[in-house]
């Protein structure tokens, strides 16, 4: 399983309305980009109102500490890493020489040591290891020789390397920025006078906004009494965008620079079936990421599509078991195979990825324990060979399986009947572009390293 | 939304051996069945150590309390209906005569009203409007003239109108009975020593048991030191196990009385088309519940088979909206419809059942929203036209659309292009007899009624 | 230390308005009587409304929950015990025959195993070891042949036998019983059209109402529509209020049957000095039961009165402490010696009473620690040779130290200069006439015993 | 009332034992000082362990997690003022160019907005108010040029004005630093190879530790692996013990600066009355501050001692009312007055302080409802005249009524029949050096102004 970090969103209304509801509806869409904590932080101008704490935004926002959070402008953020006490619960509240900043983001610092360090040799302190809050010690700064927040902004993301999506909220503007590469995806929606930002663009179709535009990579967007203002910097790159997104991260029914989730994973399935043809009763997927690729698997082969393993709704992030128990328990409780689907079949299986290999092995020993005859598995990604150095769970080589066996070795110690994984040249084919894309875990070739 | 009322399990371990984990992973797979409250009861021949309270299986149960329930015989439930504050938390404990007295239940006592009346006038109080409470205190005054727990349990279930599954944990025994007509199903299971009694026979897949029967309409089955003692006491009357339990209620990968659920499911997809058929682009389900049924509907049809409406994962019993919301927002929270899928698409949609309506006008408005041209509406039932005398959520015909509009009506009513019902004779084809099974919200043909 | 079983309260409102929050400014004032649960039901007559749980009044009830307290009538409880699963969290509800029943109770009776079983037999259950459960069920089956709730209550509390006052709601009266001996206090009081029962009269002080009767050992008095009845069945007996209420239980500012506790402590203080005067140069006493005896030992010994042990006021029921830690630091996190009054001092103190010895050991080392040369301690009650058989936690002879040892011999144990217990008859000499109160754990002379 | 910032504490283990327990204990007795939060911040070398929370002392720590607080150094604290959600909750931690640093700190900086202006116009950021927070960030500037953590701290203590008693943590150093006035206490106290500090001394007794020395005012003192090193810097100035702490803020069981609170306050007592003699029938004072005031009056004028007012000892921070209840209520909640002891008598009470003058005036119309037939009202320090520029919660001179009214005034204001203050020079004789200590609230003359 692989997690990012965090969904950001930020809001401003020019007719002065409190945007708090729309925060939250919006943090419930973004819930899957993080579990275990959730915030909002408002600003009416006299004071900022924030809400934050562990648990799913359910748990966290009630109907009354909502109607406490007041203002025309606001952050909010869903993350991952708050269990580390060592972590702050986003967005940041601070003040510095020009009043209050508040920082949402999503990303990952790559040169964090190094831009610490250098802080800390000027005698800041730092309270947790949250990038965010050394950002805010950049801002800060980078204010005191620049004439506005957006150009202390930028001063501070010329600075920074890694995938960022940042959202700061100081006391009169909304400001937003993506990082020169555009690892992390970014978007500004509009619904009346109100405008958004938000991480997936799936936000604007559940607040009834619609899309303006994607933040391009590097540009810096500024939101105030004056208006919309694009700050182009010169700090963009090649575009980059974590292909992954599409494969795992995002929702199905986002659209990423352009490009519809839903379809790619649908087109990712059919590209499968092309390069990895099997003969084959069924194709299923793993709920929920893999129903889209089995889907187009289907579609592409004629092989009827079917429903093999049935989720346990409930399933939380843990449950009890006792050690000396079946080792497969677990994947039990949350994944059932269904007999009337797989006894006496052939089955085809497809799932987003393969990391270190024990969650494919676990499936398809369920999978055989439902009565299948033959278990094909198809993997919607190239192998994972080289870690991620943006943010994600994907762990360097020595996790990595594929970085250690072929194919055929993985697919014996998988028990698997066949094995093939998405050729690296498919993502072209369903739309998206290598130069356009990340996909240095499968290649190696990190878009900020020469 | 329909609601039932509880799922039910025992465990009774023959080697002594503490029995507890087995029914927090039984009640975490029967989940679905009550999400309001889940108990679980121990019985180490010492003590009985109840765990109880508010919440999903997940919140009641932790890893230390659970470490506390020792015992090699134990009855848990989950619930719903317990946020009144009148209704007991099951499983529900007492002390009588011959010591202690544990009860689960699933089901809905028709008589309650008269029984409880009658038990009043010998003096007995009711702490609670818990149907359980009440068969606790006959079984207690048959306990005075009864040569066992098993005989007043029996002499119990006699005089008892409805629905009930129950499972009695008696100082030394466990005693699991089913109602004369069997509406709500019971399974008893076994791995290695250990017996159990579960609402669903996917409990015994996911702990690794298997299935040894079904508890037939009307039987008591005693566990005890002894073993286990099927007992016929002539309760039993025709088979009447509730449909909606194939339709809705039940795990598609639960096996009911010899039909499997998933099987049932798509072959009613099936035989929707062949009674009333489409021509569309795309066949997209209402996740979960619906998902089975459109793909039936795709595999007789031919029409690809879609995701069309994206489910937050995350969506929990409520969220907070404002009252000057958009009305539609509530819907989009939990299912927002899938453009790249929808778009320009003649659809077809089928849902479980309509009870007043209001969802289906609100998914077809969604679904047009996504783009699509035409909406076909399936609904894999017939139409609800007589209230549910035995415990599910089923209102009575002034809350029944059907009961006052014709189908013609209903389509317009509800926005949709065409609209066609399950025939009622399709159940038959499907293999769920009229003859063993109740339909009485469909025919007003309510079984223990002449 | 010596624990009472709960403070119980009532109110009636002739003008028809809420009582609740009398209700939990009488609780608060009663919560030295129990600190272990609280709850309050209100009966709007359209329903009743229970806010109960676990923990002080203050953790109970907020302000939100008591707002949802509506009702003219109510009964209130703080109790000890609840931890015990088995025990019911009063005030306990029920419905019977004639609707609802409420019932708060302190008291405990010792024929509870007889009565509870003759209940069994005829077919009663229990769901908890609560006397206040069974008293119910009597009620219930009372009621079939008796032509009032009142005629009820008082043919079962002809066979009850042990201490109880018990507050009754039925849905539209509110009705209070003493048990026949009076052993535990109750009162009623007024303010304007509003009528109370509280079991000690400071209740009234505190909600600025003015104390109008004792309840008579025995009586029943109904407050309904009719007004205010005192009902006379024949049952009472001597009078025989727990002398212990006068020396530990009660605040010092309640009056019980007359008599002032805070006059009686000092007196029995000015006892305690002429049958056991010592040379001394401070009287000090143990926080904050000690403080009046010591007074009124000072008062007629001369011996200037000291504060020799600082309490920490914030001490919860609890503290953690490692095992291997020295074993006189739980006391001295609670009390600590004031060396500025102690040190080469003789010194008289004076405590409640002595049950294994323990505690007074602890409390000479540490006075002694404090610096003093000599300790003298005196006891404001004579030696505790007999258990309590209505509800007190004074456990049976086994655990008295006095009914294994002479006075010399304890003095010794605890390390005592010298020891002096109050004089049995001293009582008398206070106002506490030994014909009008129970002095059974004194004398072995149980009240309701030939 | 009037209340001080906060308790602090730290412990060194030089044979490298947990200290936390100690810390725990200490805490708890030091609760006095600050009661909405309270934290312990232990340091294994490896990592620094937190826990910190709103809450008592016994709220916020469990036995579980106790257990995870490693390590031979640690610092703790209880604190007012975090119910401040821009306060930051107590011991501080940071990390800076040096590893880590934590701090706990009891005052109040003076000159705090200058400081922190400064530090923001070199970048830093500020995530709360706190003054601890802006110390460290100090602390961490001066670190760039100092040699050791000392040094840095006494180089930020040199620019701090104000009130304060910090101990700080470093990765291997617990120094602590009193404020070069020495406003509030500090005291280091030592069991066998473990040395602690304490904001009072009454800590070491319940530890069972001794008092080695007070710190004096400017000194730090260090304790690492080379031992305990005092550090003289010369930053002290003219001692200046806040003299509130005598009167009010401080246990009873404290020695400050070699002189025992407990004494001072019964001197007091006595002096009150030489200056305001009164004739009366018994001396009773306001618990619990008011007690050792009285009994001193009591011992000097023969008037005898006596409880007049009885405290629930359940009063809890606040009690729930509404607001056209008699406004007296909140008082007698908190407070009886016990008509034995006052009806008919003339009657002294002794308080602490007046403020407002509004609980003086609820007291004595208490006394008064008591019964008494003169109240004759004594307060044990002068006339506040001065806000405290020192943390305390006294007021400016716009809420001090005795800035505005001659003390006939107040007296006839709160309806006392006499008053008296106790005069400033009395101070001196009962051994509180005005060299020696701040009383500037009385007389305007601020210790560190000119």
């Amino acid at each position: 399983m692989v997690k990012e970090y965090c969904g950001v969103m930020g809001a401003y209304d020019f007719d002065g309305l409190d945007v708090a509801l729309d925060l939250y509806h919006g943090l419930y869409t973004l819930q899957h980009r993080g579990q275990e904590s959730a915030g909002i932080v408002t600003n009416d101008y006299v004071a900022l109102h924030p809400i934050k704490g562990p648990g799913l935004v359910n748990e966290v926002f009630t109907k009354d500490n909502l109607s406490t959070l007041k203002g025309k402008i606001g952050v909010g953020q869903v993350q991952y890493g708050s269990d580390d006490p060592n972590e702050a619960v986003l967005p940041i509240l601070s003040r510095y020489c020009k009043g209050t900043m508040t920082l949402a983001m999503n990303g990952f610092i790559t040169n964090y040591d190094e831009l610490r360090s250098e802080l800390e040799q000027r005698g800041a302190i730092f309270q947790s290891t949250s990038h965010a809050e050394m950002i805010m010690n950049m801002i800060a700064v980078a204010r005191i020789t620049s004439h506005s927040a957006e150009a202390a902004l930028a001063q501070a993301v010329a600075k920074l390397k890694g995938a960022f999506s940042i959202i700061l909220m100081s006391p009169r503007k909304l400001i937003a920025v993506r990082d020169p590469y555009g690892f992390r995806p970014l978007s500004l929606g509009k619904r009346g006078n109100r405008y958004f930002f938000a991480s997936e663009s799936v936000v604007f179709d559940v607040i009834k906004a619609h899309h303006v535009c994607d933040v391009r990579p590097g540009e810096i967007i500024k939101i105030d009494d004056t208006g919309i203002t694009h700050i182009e910097e010169g700090l963009g790159k090649r575009p980059a965008l974590c292909v992954f997104e599409h494969v795992y991260f995002a929702r199905p029914d986002s659209v990423l620079d352009g490009n519809s989730v839903a379809q790619a994973r649908i087109n990712i399935g059919k590209e499968l079936f092309k390069a990895h043809p099997a003969e084959a009763d069924v194709v299923i997927g793993v709920p929920d990421s893999g129903l889209y690729f089995s889907l187009g698997y289907s579609y592409e082969s004629g092989i009827p599509y079917g429903f093999g393993l049935v989720k346990n709704s409930y399933v939380g992030r843990t449950f009890i078991r006792s050690t000396d128990e079946i080792r497969t328990e677990a994947v039990s409780l949350k994944l059932n195979p269904l007999r009337e689907v797989l006894d006496g079949k052939d089955v085809v299986i497809v799932d987003d990825s393969i990391v270190r290999g024990t969650t494919s092995a676990n499936l398809i020993r369920l999978i055989k324990q439902g009565g299948a005859r033959k278990v094909h598995m198809r993997i919607a990604s190239p192998p994972f060979l080289w870690k991620c150095n943006y943010g994600t769970d994907i762990p360097d080589r020595s996790g990595l399986i594929a970085a250690r066996m072929t194919v055929d070795q993985i697919c014996e110690h998988i028990g698997a009947d066949s094995l093939g994984f998405l050729p690296l040249e498919s993502f072209e084919r369903v739309g998206l572009n290598p130069k356009l894309h990340c996909m240095a875990c499968f290649t190696g070739k990190y878009p900020d390293e020469k």
